[in-house]
C-alpha cells in the first residue's frame, strides 16, 4: 500500500474536525501531499468519520485521478488537487462547513482582524473567495486566487464554507480549527457592538513573531 | 421477534440524534419501515436514549397500531404512520425539536437556501408546515401536504419542531442532522446581516449533482 | 447509613446536569425527599460532580439542619428545605444557573409559551420569581409564592438562575433540562423576529394530554 | 525532578480548560507557584493538551527563565512571571481565549455584574485591561495594574483574552471557568434587552458571604 504514514496522518487528523465540531455527518475532509511528490492522500467520499482508517484513505495524483484506493475520492478532490498543483509550498488542505466561518461566507463578508490570536495565525482578515460551483476547477481557482494575495491560510468560499492550507496536513487542520474559533469570537463580539480595531503595525508585529518564534521548533 | 435487523438499525440510529445534540431528554424519535412491507419499527414512548435496545423497539402497522413490543409506541407514532401510508417511497421518518430548526419553526419562517450544502441536501428552502395538535392525523397531514410540494426531505412544523423523511431510516437521520446544521448556520449568518442569495439555476445544478453523484454508491 | 436508595438516585442524577451542560464547576444541585417523610438528601457544598457518590450525599431535615453526612450541605439547602416544607406534593428540587434560562432571569422576563414542547411540560410561560439574597428563607419564599400560581415546575429567580420541582428528583431534573432547552430555543427564535403565539386553548389541550397520556406509565 | 506535586496539579488542571471548552488547539495555559517559593510550573509552548504530562511541564523562576524542563515554556510565560513577582498572594495564573470573554475583550467592554453568581465569584464587574503586545512585560503590567484595583480575579485583556489569578492553580482555573460562564450568560441576556442591575450593597453582601462561607473548608 502506498504512502502508509501519510494515510495514517490524514486518517487520524479527521478526528480533530469531529472533536472541534467543524463537521456534520460526512461534510468535511483533510488531504495531505507527499512532500516534494506528485501524490496526495484524501478522505473517501461519503464515508463516516467513525469508519475512517488508514486503509480506507484514497491516493490521487495532482490532477485528482484515483491512483490507489477502494473508494471514490472525496467530491472535493478537484479543489484539493488544483491547490496542490498551483501552490507547491502547500502539503495539506482542509475543507469544512464549520458554522461561524460559513455564516460569514454566506454573507460574503471577510472576518476582520480584531483579536491578537487572529493576527498571530492569519496575519490580518480572513478573506472571501468567489461563489463557485463544484464539478470543475472553479473552486480550486477561487482558493488559489484569493490566498495568493493574503497571509491568511484560510479562505471563506462565498455561500459555501472554508478551505485552509498549510505546509503539512496538521498545519492546515490547525488553521481550520483556529478559523472557526476566531469566526465565532468575532461574530459574538459584533453581536453587541463594534470590536475595537488593532492597528496594522501591531498586526504585523504579532504575525511576524508568531510565525517565527512560537511553539517547540521540533513539533510544528 | 419480528424485524430484528430493522430493530437494530432504528435503535442504533437514535444515538446519532444524541451525538448531534438534536434531542433533550426523550424528545425525539426515529422510525423505519420494512421496505415494501406494512410494518414499521419505532422508539418506545418516554424511554431514555441510554436504555434503548433492539428488543425495546416497538413494531406498528401502518395505522399506528401496536403489533409487537413491551412498551407503548412513541406519542408521535400517528404522524409517522400517516407519512408511511401516504408516501410509499419513504422508509424512514425522524422527529426532533432541534434548537435552531425549532426556532425557525416558532416564527413560522422557512429557512432560505443560501448555502451550497443546503442546495445539495434540500434542493431549496426548508418549508414550514401548519400548526397542528397531537392526537389525530393533523400532524401527519401537514407533513405530507408540505413535503409533497418540495424537494426538501425536512419540514418545520410551526411552533413544534422538525420531521424528516428518507428512503431509509439512515437517510432520514442524515436529513435531520443536516437540517439543524443549516438552520444554525443560516441563523448565525442572518444575525449580522443578509446572506447572499444563490441563483435558482445554481441551486438546481447543485441539487441534481448531489442527488446523483455524491458518495459511495454502495453505502448510501 | 440512612436512605441508601435516595442517596444513590440523587447522586446519579447530578450527572444529568453535567451531561446537558446545565452547570459549571459546582454551581448546581439536586435534592430528593423521602416520600411522606421528614428528610431529604442533597448535594454537599463545593464538591465537584466527578467526586459525588451516594456516600458523600448529605441528609437534612425539613428545616435544613444536617442529620447525616461528612460534608456541609449545599449552600442552597435552605431554599430546598423551604420548598419541601411548604409544598408537600414535591419530592424533588433542582437548582442550576443554566445559561439561557439565567439570561431570561437576568432581564426579569418570563419565557413565553411558543413551543408545543413547552405547553406539554410547563403548561404556559415559565414565570419569574423575585430577586432574593441567599442566607435566609427569601429564596424559598420566592419559589413557593411564584410556583403556587403557575402550572410550571420551573421558576426563573431574577438575576440568579432556575429552581425546578417535581414529584420525584428525576421529574425535577427533567424540568431543569427542558427549561434550559426551551429557554434556548425561544431565545434563538426571538433573535430574528417574534415567535408566533399559541392560542391558550391549544396550550391547555397540549398540557392536559401530556400530563395524562405521555410516556410509559410505569417509568414516570 | 523538581516540584513533582505541583507538576501533577498543573498538568491535570489543563484538562479542565478542555472540558469547559475554554481553549482551541494549544491556545491556553495554567501555571502554579510553589507557595512561598521562587519557582512556578507552566505549560510547555505549542504542546497539545492530550500530550501534557507532569514530566513535560516546565519550571521557571520569577523572571520567567527556564529552570527545568525539556521544552520551551509557554509563550505567555513573561505575563505569568510578572504577575507572580508583583502579586505575592497569587499562586495560580490561567490564560485563555475563551469565546464569550474574548468577545467582550474585543470590544474593550467590562462585563457588568447582573448575576448573583458573578457577585459571588467576582464581587462586581469583570474589568478590561489595556491592549498590549506580547514580547515584554506589557501584558503582565496590564494584568497587575487592572486587578490591583478590583475584587475580580479575572481581567479581560483588550483584543486578546482572559487572565485569571488565584491563591492556588485550582482557584485560578475556577475563575477562568466562571468568567466564561458569566460572560456567556450576560452576553445572551443582553442580546434581547437590558439585564436588570443588582444594587451595589447586595453585590457586596453576596461577595462577602461567598468568600467567607461557601464550600467545604478543607477542599477549597
Amino acid at each position: 500500500m502506498m504512502l502508509p504514514e501519510l494515510r495514517e496522518t490524514v486518517s487520524r487528523l479527521h478526528a480533530e474536525l469531529v472533536r472541534y465540531n467543524l463537521v456534520a455527518w460526512t461534510a468535511g475532509n483533510v488531504s495531505g501531499r507527499d512532500p516534494g511528490g506528485e501524490l496526495f492522500v484524501i478522505k473517501p467520499s461519503g464515508v463516516s468519520y467513525d469508519e475512517l482508517t488508514p486503509e480506507s484513505m484514497v491516493v490521487c495524483d495532482l490532477d485528482g485521478n484515483l491512483v490507489e484506493g477502494d473508494y471514490a475520492p472525496s467530491s472535493d478532490t478537484a479543489a484539493h488537487a488544483y491547490t496542490y498543483r498551483n501552490m507547491p509550498e502547500v502539503n495539506g488542505v482542509v475543507h469544512t462547513h464549520s458554522t461561524y466561518a460559513s455564516a460569514w461566507a454566506a454573507r460574503g463578508e471577510p472576518i476582520p482582524c480584531v483579536l491578537t490570536a487572529m493576527a498571530d495565525e492569519f496575519g490580518g482578515e480572513i478573506p472571501v473567495g468567489p461563489f463557485a460551483l463544484i464539478g470543475n476547477d472553479d473552486i480550486g481557482k477561487g482558493i488559489v486566487a484569493t490566498l495568493g494575495g493574503h497571509r491568511s491560510p484560510a479562505v471563506l468560499m462565498q455561500n459555501h464554507g472554508v478551505f485552509t492550507i498549510g505546509d503539512s496536513p496538521k498545519a492546515a487542520v490547525k488553521a481550520a480549527v483556529m478559523c472557526e474559533d476566531v469566526a465565532r469570537t468575532v461574530h459574538v463580539s459584533r453581536q453587541l457592538g463594534d470590536p475595537l480595531p488593532i492597528p496594522q503595525a501591531d498586526i504585523d508585529r504579532l504575525y511576524d513573531r508568531y510565525q517565527n518564534v512560537y511553539g517547540q521548533r521540533s513539533t510544528l
